[in-house]
């Protein structure tokens, strides 16, 4: 395999991306100044320096947010209400903590598991959120996420961890709640939906 | 404007068909049998006499469901609850009445209003709505209409008809619930739905 | 089955439609006026009145058009050169017709062949065809079928029926030539295309 | 700007990526283990050491395939028949060298010219292509650009430049043929297309 071979089998690995798209990448490379191709490299090669990924919630933070190896938010004391919010990954946290309507800490998962995951222990690791739970007065820790097959597995999978630790620890388990949500149409909506916003109404 | 073109034009107004779908349908049924166009024609000539208008919800039913002028759900004493649930259309109530989650009444309003529309008042009626609250003892009256420009458009414009009454006749406004829906990504929700689906956890 | 079903079921037979837009479509005439109901019954009722299929080619013609079984092409000497344009429907017709750049005669299928059809005699009526290539002087006879699997089976399936007249009445049969269109883009373009826009390159 | 949002700008500049995919990149990259981020910094730095520019047809190449500035068709006489073919991009090439069907040479100008362009000169660069017309005894020069604005416009600006050196050096301009392609539907094709699929039936 020549370089140009092997460049499009790394670009085959990134997010939504095809063979086609792959190869487009690498001409489209070969077109650009050496300028560019530089700092491309050079950013990707130091794209963890300046980033940390935080001991407790999971989460990649920058470097000058915080000095130490928690992110600002789980190093926060007047954030420590007991809850936490399961979340996918960073994008999915940056959303909702720039609604500010969430007060409390927040724990991400990395990614969803595959519907076809045999060993979800190797691909979720509950490690720092298991000591919180037992370490620190947990009230309620809540799931936030995806509404899709693989968001849901994890859920299950997730919940299943959780759930021998209540008796011990006496605390909540609990979800997003279901409703109606932008572009919903009454005629195609499932009845798990309609149900909760009906008994949700205000 | 030969007969050919005036069947074109008719299929035009047909919802979602443009031009080149409605000449399809000419030549379409220009291949059908005699058997069919003549069953087709009838059936449409039709239309009307087997199917009434609910004088007090607006649905269209069966005439064998019925024998009188009020559909089987608006003369059905056991559904007198003192719930309105607010629709747009046939369909949508077929897709609820059918979950089994509903015990009160329905008031459909024939179709949303138009974002463009300046006379709301000759597009829908809300006669027998307003008299049923008036007459009957109503407690409560829900919006369960699609979540997009024209659903929230016909919703406040009715319940801005609604308003003045609720001091004489004591009644509650309510609208379905936000949440996450199935095919809810995280990543990319509003806060509307972020805020309902949180407060509504369990 | 009730009136509204039965015509949703009439509908469904339409070309494109499914179940949800059939049923969408017996609601809006549900709320048509009187007026457009009566108009569109008795339009669908009289389709065929007012149209003649031309004994010759099978299109569908306006009986203003020409007064009696043969169309104005097929009943027009100077369009007598010896050439037949084989197309599948009255809108392909209508396509080539309006471009003047055909200056024989047409024979319309009325519709390609499936590719599940196992018995293409009781679809494809090619009498009228061959008996034109026998008594008159016809020279060639060209395929414009649609480049998809419907189209190139049909096409198979007719080449082979007229193929055992060739030795007694010496005529051509021909295709469309294939090369670049609207659109293509090189990268993309399969082999036999490009080696024909070759070929014809001018 | 930090180190993720400059990564994110240099993504954003990617064929085909806009801002959300450009983020899910970096945070693709975060997870990546560090031997997959040095692999892809290193290829990516490395991405023009292997690879050539052909001084005479302006292709790509890798070095292995050729020990001199000329890609191995440029400097393989038995292609020398006074026949160019004009290409936009390598993938182009790549797609039709590989079906054998071109016995000849190739040009490719990199990269079409915008609609809104408005020095041309300063984009595309004609002299190998002229000094060949000029030094070797080129007999035809074929476009085989794709059929889109961009494509038409690139292929008339070529022409203009070529057209004065006709005189004097004598070769033909020409330009894949047109016709129907895989996909094409008689009823909804442009007269250019039809005219030519006639003209070259066969």
């Amino acid at each position: 395999m020549n370089k140009k071979e092997r460049l499009e089998e790394l670009f085959k690995e990134f997010p939504g991306i095809g063979p086609r798209q792959a190869k487009r990448f690498v001409y489209f490379l070969l077109w650009k100044s050496p300028n560019y191709i530089q700092e491309l490299s050079k950013s990707i090669s130091e794209i963890k320096q300046g980033v940390r990924r935080c001991q407790e919630c999971n989460r990649y933070f920058d470097q000058s947010e915080s000095n130490n190896n928690l992110c600002n938010i789980c190093s926060n004391k007047s954030r420590e209400n007991g809850q936490i919010l399961i979340l996918e990954k960073n994008p999915d946290f940056e959303n909702i903590e720039k609604m500010n309507i969430w007060g409390g800490k927040y724990f991400l998962i990395g990614k969803n598991l595959k519907i076809t995951e045999k060993d979800p222990q190797s691909k979720i690791n509950l490690f720092s959120l298991i000591k919180k739970i037992k370490e620190e007065k947990i009230k309620e820790v809540t799931f936030a996420l995806s509404l899709n097959p693989e968001g849901e597995l994890t859920m299950d999978w997730i919940k299943e961890q959780l759930l021998p630790l209540i008796k011990d620890y006496d605390f909540k388990i609990t979800e997003l709640g279901r409703g109606i949500s932008l572009g919903t149409e009454v005629e195609y909506t499932d009845k798990i939906t309609i149900e909760a916003a009906l008994n949700n109404r205000k």
